[in-house]
């Protein structure tokens, strides 16, 4: 148990990029405020940065500025460390001393947390201290907390996120304005919303992140990141759209948590869902997290997913939850509360949904009931089947659209190999899973 | 200051119905996990009631019910009150007593806070305890807990909320299903979401008590809840939903405050919304609280907005901090945190909109010229205006539908008087506010 900290809280901020600016700024404005929350001064002490020399926020003292991690983290009179750093290396070790030296922790870094997250999150229980994350998730959006905080005495059910903006921005736009996947994707990096290598969110490796972070909290899951089933959303198209509206749906990029008793189940890919949907109208950059609990029901969360300042703002309230967790006799019960798990994943064949299959065919007799033989043959069963048009000269594809009944993702596969096969088929056959949330 | 407490926490329960026996289940269900949160057991020993024969829930003891308040009110080793009798009085009189004998408060009355909560919030303040009350609005959804800690360095600009389960069920039936109001409203007593008088409901005045207890922690805002403009949902008909529809807009009932700097706003009243709204798919009895901070941007909140269970979550939600705050040297610092101030509120009549504005009048000509003459006339410009259809027999009336710019409410108002004496009308005239939200 660490002792009882003297007055007043001395904080290390690890990185001054925008979001640690932003949270400078937050604190120097709102200090008299966030004084009277906590019951005590947050003082700022260090800000180790990589060049002391550029300009920062006006806010930034010069003082506080080092490039020295050994002055920041060497120094035994700060309480709580502050990582915006990001990266995998060196947040870690630096994470990793602050918690061994009894100090509380924030950090915004959800690499680190989808790849070292239970491991950290022992190590603080073990030290006695808090470690706080809510800006690892959805911005400014409590998400962290409210599965943290006020699902204490509930069941999380499920998880259906929208978790990456810049995903949910290039569908919004090509669903919207027409808009081509690779223009959607430009726009975005020139807005802001993509990093230079949009990779790591367009194909929905930033959402799996952020999806095994929850898991910790929804279902106190262990799973490696590795474990989760990722697609991203290069391979939808402005003919998906045009069906998806046809079907009554919309098509978002979702992340998905289901706690089947032992095992659960994660997954990472675009879906559909009914355009009376929760989550159809979570458009641009929004994220949204919708929570299904055994007692609460369902529990939407909505707001800016990145952005410096929303995530400034979780980080902020992070530094006031493990500051007055700091006053108390006992920190660290927030963390220690965590329960972690090595949870079995559910295979990805036994998943259970419904489909959107599509065909690229050549326009010949027979086909279709090639097709749906193939389906019934693997025990899945049809619910609605569509031909657009014929073909425009002769060789060139149609799409033949199919929406299956509930089926497992092992049967759905097989059938589309056995059709893969086929002398008709104009390009591979294409799913996307159906989400009726 | 209240002293440091004693292992174990000691509850009193007043009330045992629905939302109490819900409190006692998940607390007896959740009793490990919740103490290894606390740091100490939560033990009830009181629970007060009316019939001490009546049949509880099996997690309910014999020996913790009683009729006597003395008994419970009465008992030094109580560290903590939860209230959920609802109504105003005895409520007041027990919590009162309560905080002044330096006890942890939790209660799930909006009705009370909306009338006496800036009171209750400021004894509880001079006395050193914490009163929370994140059950008092938007069920289990953690809509004051965001409000209160994580906006705790950013500002509130705006609130745009459905915080009445009945009126958007009956909308919702009305919209989609083509119900009447007059069913739509049977069917949610029956369903058990209206009250046995729907009134209070479908007349606006729990969104209006929800709203102020709202403001209070959005605005920092000590109102009287008569101060907050309030209009029902009892002139929304068919006719309007079609118009709305044609117009691209859905019809919700919204509970909406502004901050204006010093003045602020506050009303609640049925609202045209655009479809693609993120508030536009909010169905059936879901509630949904809109934040716009300076800093977070959006923040959107849904979830069931009443019902036993999802409450009761948020009743114990507090009770673990309220309890946690107890084992802090310094409790009621999260009450104390709640800075409130008189505001004068915005007079409706400089409320700015746009407005969907619906005439009932005889198939005659000249009738239009007259109508748009009489808006220009007050400074009130037409967007769209449409007549559909023409009188089916001599005398009877036809609509004509207006949507206009942006105007002061007092103009419209003031032109729609204006033409209300006209030969021409066959019904008052009628509006509903149009929000980009």
């Amino acid at each position: 148990m660490a002792e009882r900290v003297k007055f007043p809280i001395r904080i290390a901020l690890l990185g001054c990029g925008t979001v640690g600016g932003g949270v400078i700024r937050l604190m120097e404005d709102n200090a008299a405020y966030l004084a009277s929350r906590v019951g005590a001064e947050l003082c700022i002490r260090h800000v180790l940065v990589r060049d002391a020399e550029r300009d920062r926020v006006p806010e930034c003292r010069r003082e506080w500025l080092t490039t020295d991690p050994e002055v920041v983290l060497g120094d035994p009179e700060i309480d709580l460390v502050v990582e915006v750093i990001g990266g995998a290396d060196p947040a870690r070790s630096y994470l990793e001393r602050a918690i061994d030296a009894g100090k509380g922790v924030v950090t915004a870094n959800k690499l680190l947390l989808a790849q070292h997250g239970p491991e950290l999150v022992r190590r603080a229980g073990r030290a006695g201290v808090d470690l706080a994350f809510e800006a690892s998730v959805g911005g400014g959006v409590p998400v962290i907390r409210t599965l943290r905080e006020a699902l204490t005495s509930d069941w999380v059910r499920s998880v259906h996120a929208i978790l990456n903006g810049t995903c949910n921005y290039v569908l919004t736009r090509m669903r919207d304005d027409g808009v081509s996947f690779d223009d959607a994707v430009k726009e975005a990096q020139r807005l802001g919303y993509a990093e230079a290598d949009p990779s790591l969110d367009v194909d929905g490796h930033d959402a799996a992140q952020k999806l095994v972070v929850l898991s910790m909290l929804a279902f106190g899951a262990d799973v490696p990141v590795s474990g989760v089933k990722v697609e991203g959303i290069g391979q939808v198209d402005q003919l998906d759209f045009r069906f998806a509206a046809r079907f009554g749906y919309t098509i978002k990029h979702l992340a998905i948590g289901h706690d089947h008793g032992e095992r659960i189940e994660l997954r990472v890919h675009p879906a559909m869902i009914p355009r009376g949907s929760v989550l159809a109208n979570i458009d641009g950059v929004l994220n949204a997290t919708l929570i299904q609990g055994r007692a609460l029901g369902p529990c939407l969360l909505v707001g800016r997913g990145a952005g410096d300042m929303p995530t400034a703002v979780s980080v902020v309230a992070d530094i006031v939850d493990v500051a007055r967790s700091r006053m108390e006799g006992e920190p660290g019960l927030s963390t220690r509360g965590i329960q972690l798990n090595q949870r079995p994943l559910l295979p990805h064949d036994e998943v259970q949904a419904r489909y959107y299959l599509r065909f690229d065919v050549a326009d010949e007799p027979g086909v279709l009931g090639h097709i749906s033989t193939a389906l019934g043959a693997h025990g899945v069963s049809i619910e609605q089947m569509m031909q657009e048009g014929r073909a425009e000269e002769v060789g060139s594809a149609v799409p033949v659209l199919i929406i299956t009944h509930g089926a497992t993702e092992g049967r759905v596969t097989a059938a589309m190999q056995a059709v893969a096969g086929h002398g008709f088929m104009k390009a591979p056959p294409r799913l996307i899973r159906i989400e009726d949330v």
